[in-house]
């Protein structure tokens, strides 16, 4: 026999709000007012088309990977990843994409050595914390709509690796990687990664057209077979798109009293599905809402 | 151009063990001794075979939901699976199966009320601690193979919701589900859901083959229209197939020094790749290593 199972449980994931006496997260993001809201600069829009049909758009991070993202849009803006394919899809890991082997040279306005922005210091973000412990930094929370790990003794705060987190392919250190080959994560947030290597943005639609992919045969995920490569048609940013076609989003502001509120509810389910709220929360099941603009008239 | 990015990162999921100085997580796996490994017993797997191709294996948990491993051992030997699909597949969240909005009768020897097996006795459990703080529970470790919370002063202990873990569905309490509707983990751990839902187990093989499926378009991840329905050909468990084609897994013991070296550099990632170690890790991201046995001569 069939079972709603999880309806409620899930409803912040979808977006419903059901008529109950106890709120959810869903329910805080439903009414939160305008103020509360942020809209992501198309500039920091990255907007991959698969050759199949599907579209992955990519929030970036400047304030926390400048120089990388500088790399990005400029990868972008030449045409760079003409030819570019999904070529590694690893379970519970990553999906990356990129020339994969080629010997194509930087366009201009790549820095082919970028500084390892791997921490940025602390000092002029808005942190609103976590509220329970972190494994993998002194301290965890948000700041300008991102999940964070930080250091209010050393100062420094990074972005963290949770699910949909992108993040920039290297080699061994001291490479950093420039931003050609990138990756983002389709399962547990591996956090191990945070201050090992430089993230860059999450997805904020179309992750599942990475998610479904299949998996690489090969070691790390790899396609043993160029035939099996997923063609990516074309990688642009959303500025240099028309006004009308283009995609646009906000993020919740990670400052508002809404978010607060948000935040202690994910922590404390107590709508009719729980018996047990947890009390606390690990910083990648605060997923930040974000909600997608319709430009059209 | 081309990163080979998180080569070494990644190296223990796939069961390399490169040539370096510094040992990694799956070093010490590849290198564990045959008393660190405890056998599966063949009751305690369910093997789903998809009609058009492709096994999941689940590993069931008699030790923490007695009574719904038995309701699903009994729907696996009446046949009651019979007509079984995939009918929910939500990113990040879940895949689920079963008979849905099937009115069957349920076979002799299920329960269909079972107790509400969330949570059972600390004691007769052999804990090794996680080492460092989690969110979800006054403690967290690893007990006879499994990831769990616990609370050493109330003396219970949960299973985790971790990336593969599989439950059942259920309807608003006291109603826990009995065992028809089971769904799997293909997201970042849902750890909210622990104490709240029975878990019964966790998917050891082809997780890949609920995580690479079209998502739901409908609320929940529900797919809108039946013909969109994964066909289950069929589900039995392990003991109830011959010897010589049944699956047969290892798990590493929980209990062992192995394992205690292998959670120590999980938690501290020192090999080559690696600039900066966590010192810590959360519960989610210490996978349980599991390895197949080949019963063929």
């Amino acid at each position: 026999m069939r079972s709603s199972l999880l309806v409620i449980a899930a409803a912040l994931l979808v977006g419903a709000a059901p008529a109950q006496k106890l709120l959810t997260p869903g329910d805080i993001v439903t009414a939160a007012p305008a103020s509360a809201w942020k809209e992501i600069p198309a500039d920091d829009l990255l907007v991959i088309d698969l050759a199949g049909g599907g579209q992955v758009v990519i929030q970036l991070a400047p304030t926390f990977a400048p120089v990388h993202v500088a790399n990005i849009r400029a990868l972008a803006r030449s045409g760079y990843w003409n030819g570019a394919t999904v070529y590694r899809v690893q379970d519970n890991y990553v999906a990356q994409w990129g020339l994969n082997e080629s010997d194509k040279p930087w366009p201009a306005g790549v820095n082919p050595k970028p500084p390892a922005e791997y921490v940025r210091p602390l000092r002029g973000l808005s942190i609103k914390s976590l509220g329970n412990p972190d494994p993998y930094a002194p301290a965890a929370g948000f700041a300008d709509g991102w999940p964070v790990g930080y250091s209010p003794k050393a100062g420094w705060a990074t972005l963290a690796h949770c699910y949909g987190s992108v993040g920039v392919g290297r080699d061994l250190a001291p490479d950093t990687g420039s931003g050609g080959e990138l990756y983002a994560v389709i399962g547990h947030g591996p956090r191990q990664l945070d201050r090992n290597i430089a993230l860059v943005g999450r997805v904020v639609e179309g992750i599942d057209r990475f998610s479904t992919l299949p998996r690489g045969p090969a070691p790390l995920g790899m396609y043993a077979d160029k035939k099996q490569d997923v063609p990516i048609a074309s990688i642009r940013l959303a500025s240099d798109m028309p006004v009308a076609g283009r995609p646009a989003y906000q993020v919740m502001d990670t400052a508002s009293p809404s978010f607060a509120r948000y935040l202690k509810l994910r922590a404390n389910r107590h709508d009719a599905f729980y018996e047990v709220p947890a009390g606390g929360v690990d910083l990648c099941n605060v997923v930040v809402p974000v909600r997608k603009l319709n430009l059209l008239p």
